[in-house]
């Protein structure tokens, strides 16, 4: 029997669609700047700042945190970042604007002219940990053409967590199997293909930087591997 | 103080954007001419199929059901339909497909170009009963331009219910007077502005066909008053 055809591709969003890192840095330079902080690089802040995000969101897949949207994770996250570098007087205004730098990041070159393309030819969703509020105004922001937002906020859960992937696809009334998980992170696709997912793996070889040491290649035998979005929309024939 | 800017748009789809009446019917006609049912007008068979909505909604609002999917309350109607109406021997693929004429509807003349100029200023949230995925294939299919899919089975509770408003603004990380309920149904905008929404009210004055006798003006003081969604444009100065 055939595979069932692919009715909607989900999307890992941060570093796959965005780049977060040099995003975050440029945020984090003009508020250092702004506040005269002459001791941190915006660059070491972003990537410290991301480096939270994992252990904050475990004590959620465990159980020993209810579910928190991201926007509060990055919010206590930051809260600790002042204090290791000694950042204080700031208003609690300009703290969340700062916050809000993730619902502010820039799509990697392809990402739009991509997304656009594979939007005729399927349902783009984003089965992303970033809550929903980050998701429309960083799609707002930076012009990406989803049909749907689905990820933690919608399925109450993190990725890799299996219910983060079945629930996605019955939000959407598909079987797994006619749903493609679409990242540039090798254990996220791992996780969606042990739910039924199809899998896609697009190249992010910059995400952490020029000397990056994971996710440099695809490690396993994905459905589609690709270089960008546009290579991805070609090799499955959406139209131009 | 003035009033805080308005940034969402959150909209009732069925009605407001679709109309639904007319779309069942035909499919209702073309399934009816297909299996031999004589007996059976489609305009008739989509308004009593609407009918059962209310009551089927209330026992969910009421506790007495659990959250149940607009897609399962419509099989369950569509069975009773059968049943009165005496249709028997249809297959469940059969069954299923005309159960989804519901993601099929076609938007008002005026919808497509309307929301698009909306876009242009406003996030666009659906606020609908339905669940996400008549949503989604019903914006693949009629070409509507939806930020984000928010509504029943996104917040848990069916509308009019508070808690249905109330988790619709939180979803966008904005204050409920940031946000503009727009809607063909009086008691709808009511029971947002109860919950601080701004309030858009579109004329559909044959959404349930030429005798309407509800919802015909807007029977109090909404923010806005407009025949079409082109003219709700013009009234927020949206470029063409």
């Amino acid at each position: 029997m055939p595979a069932p055809e692919i009715k909607a591709l989900t999307f890992d969003v941060f570093g796959t669609v965005v780049d977060w890192r040099t995003s975050v840095a440029r945020e984090a330079d003009a508020f250092f700047k702004k506040h005269g902080v002459s001791n941190v690089d915006g660059i070491e802040f972003a990537m410290e700042w991301r480096k939270l995000y994992q252990p904050q969101m475990e004590k959620v897949r465990s159980g020993e945190m209810p579910f928190t949207k991201l926007d509060v994770l990055h919010r206590i996250g930051l809260g600790s970042l002042f204090q290791r570098y000694g950042i204080g007087g700031i208003s609690e205004e300009e703290t969340d604007y700062l916050n809000r730098a993730w619902h502010r990041l820039d799509p990697w070159p392809d990402s739009v002219e991509g997304l656009t393309r594979l939007k005729k030819k399927f349902i783009l969703a984003t089965q992303s940990n970033g809550n929903i509020a980050l998701m429309v105004n960083m799609a707002k922001n930076a012009g990406l053409p989803w049909d749907v937002i689905l990820g933690s906020e919608v399925v109450g859960h993190y990725k890799p967590c299996p219910d983060a992937y079945i629930n996605c696809a019955d939000a959407l009334g598909l079987p797994p199997e006619s749903c493609m998980m679409t990242a540039a992170h090798n254990n996220d696709l791992v996780a969606a293909s042990q739910q039924g997912f199809r899998t896609a793996f697009v190249l992010r070889p910059v995400e952490y930087g020029p000397d990056q040491h994971k996710d440099n290649r695809a490690e396993h035998d994905f459905d589609y591997i690709a270089n960008s979005f546009i290579e991805l929309a070609d090799q499955l024939d959406c139209p131009k």
